[in-house]
Order: structure tokens, then C-alpha cells, then sequence
């Protein structure tokens, strides 16, 4: 992505949280993670997140996803000592299909990725509506994408280490996208 | 507190969180838990919360203050092995005047509980509006006073363990509020 994209994407992640109520200090709104784990289609796939604490104990963020964009499916395996991140997703706003392992919906609510059907492996659906939250066990293989409207989501979890998360599609790189010039 | 008191202010609270734009589910509206400490004085000094999750690895909470409500001084100990809790305060809306060990302010934006002037000792002032958040360190005093319109504060921490956290006024019981026959 360009540094017009990653700018415009970051306006609207702005606007998608001034309009939940979600207040961002302008230090914060610069530092708007915009993620599109490098396949280059981010409106399909990818998310866009501000991380407001993370520590050795506990971490939170605030993640956005644009109308119908999926997170791609991947799992927080342990990193030495620790058992790999556990993650509750509350929904704040909109809706989201979250998938996780586990016996499979009949028909998903999502549309699996044109493109990237060979990279979604668990169905078991969970549909989070605002205020309803679900809980991922570590090591647990998971992806999510919001309905129509787009959705708005408080992760609570234990320390983040995106950069040891393990995704099913091979050409996938999670690291925080860099300004580029254009 | 009696059982209508005690609803009268999950009521406000409920209030409160809905015009922050913060939803919560009909099982988490029976759950606001009203902590008045045991002084019987709720609207001086106490607290109203939600816990959204609360494992052995993190937790989060709602936090609402009444306009100058007052969440009497304590410190979150060591408990075990864990070195005592640690949490971010994410103020919402509203303002807060927060207080943790350190320098002095001069003169204090809060106005100290009438009655118990005794049991407030750290004047170290953090003052956080929309947006603004303090991580307050394990085993630290701390106290805070919401401003003349109240104010919603996000918490996020390792795990929350109430029942050990120690008051600076011997008064004090911390458990969660009963349910009492009027």
C-alpha cells in the first residue's frame, strides 16, 4: 500500500470510530494500524486496529473492519513461556461472523475471500452482535469478517506478539504496515 | 443498600453507558454491580461496574462515576505470584481526576470526601478526558473523582482479584453489593 491508501483507509477507520463514539487522541489517530497482511487487497482482507495498551500482562485494542472485511484465519501459538494469546472480541458496533474450530455452520453467514477459499479451514460460526462478546482459547484456529454495515471491536487479551501469529495462507506477512512513499 | 437503591442505580448507570454509545446485553444489565464499599454513601464515595471478562490472564471492565463520585484510595497487592494488579484507566467520556503516589499537586481539582479527609494520602493529580488513558503499577495507592458530568472509564488489567485490595480507610469492606430485601 501506498502512503494515499494507508492515509485514506486510516481517515476512515477515524470516521467508523468517531461515529461509535470512540474517542482517539490525536497521537493515537496517527498511529492507526492499518493491516493487509501483504496480499495487497485490503478492502477483501484485512483490518485496520489501534492497540491502546500493550504489556507483559495485558493488552487491548480497538479493531475496524470496513463493510464484509475479513481478517484472515490464523492462531496465537505459545512463545516460550507463554501459552499463546487469548483473546476476548466484544462487539461494539455492527455485526461480525466470527469462525473458529469446532463443528461446522450448515450455511456460513460470511463470504469466504474469492481468491482465498484454500485458507479458510474452520466454520464453526459465532455471530457477535453490539454488546455480545466470545472468548478465543489460545492456539485456537480463527477468522472473522463483518456484516454489511462494517463492525467495530474492543479486543481484551492477554500480551500481543502479532509478529509470532501463524496464518493458514502461506502468502501472508502480519507486520504493521510501513509508510511507503508513493 | 437496600434491593431499591441498589436498582436505582443500575438504572443510572444503564443510562449512563447507553448514552456513551457502550451496549451492553440484558444478562450484563442485571449484572452492574454497585459498590458503595460499606460506607453508605454511595453518590460520595463508591463505584458502579461492569465486568466484561475476567480470566487468570486479563480482564476488562466498564467503570461509571456519578458527576464527583469518588473511588476511595487502595492498592492492588501481590497475591501469589502475581506481582498485583496493574491497569490502564481509559477515560470515555466525561473527566476524571485521578491520584497515585508521587509528587503533590498544589492545589487539587478534586475535592476530597467530607468525613473522610483521613484516608486520602497520594495527591500525585492525572487528569484524563476522552481518549486519555494512565496505567497505574501494581501496589501503588490510588484514588479517583469523576468531574461535575460523571465520566465512563474502560479498565483494562491483568487479573482483577477485589476481595485482597487494601483500603486506606479501615472502614472499608470491598465486596461486591448484595442483593437485600427492602
Amino acid at each position: 500500500m501506498n502512503k494515499s491508501e494507508i492515509q485514506q483507509a486510516q481517515k476512515q477507520t477515524a470516521a467508523s470510530l468517531a461515529a461509535c463514539g470512540i474517542r482517539l487522541t490525536p497521537s493515537e489517530l496517527d498511529q492507526i494500524e492499518i493491516a493487509d497482511f501483504g496480499l495487497g487487497e485490503l478492502e477483501l482482507q484485512g483490518l485496520e486496529l489501534i492497540t491502546y495498551v500493550n504489556t507483559d500482562r495485558y493488552c487491548a485494542k480497538e479493531l475496524v473492519l470496513f463493510p464484509r472485511q475479513t481478517c484472515p484465519e490464523h492462531l496465537h501459538p505459545a512463545v516460550g513461556e507463554d501459552p499463546g494469546k487469548m483473546e476476548t472480541f466484544r462487539c461494539r458496533s455492527g455485526k461480525v461472523y466470527l469462525y473458529v474450530e469446532g463443528a461446522a455452520a450448515s450455511t456460513l453467514q460470511a463470504h469466504i475471500p474469492s481468491g482465498s477459499e484454500a485458507y479458510y479451514t474452520v466454520f464453526h460460526e459465532v455471530e457477535l452482535n453490539p454488546g455480545e462478546q466470545y472468548t478465543i482459547q489460545p492456539g485456537t484456529k480463527h477468522w472473522f469478517q463483518a456484516g454489511d454495515e462494517g463492525a467495530i471491536v474492543s479486543e481484551f487479551s492477554s500480551t500481543s506478539r502479532d509478529e509470532y501469529d501463524i496464518f493458514t495462507d502461506p502468502r501472508i506477512v502480519r507486520v504493521p504496515a510501513v509508510l511507503e512513499d508513493e
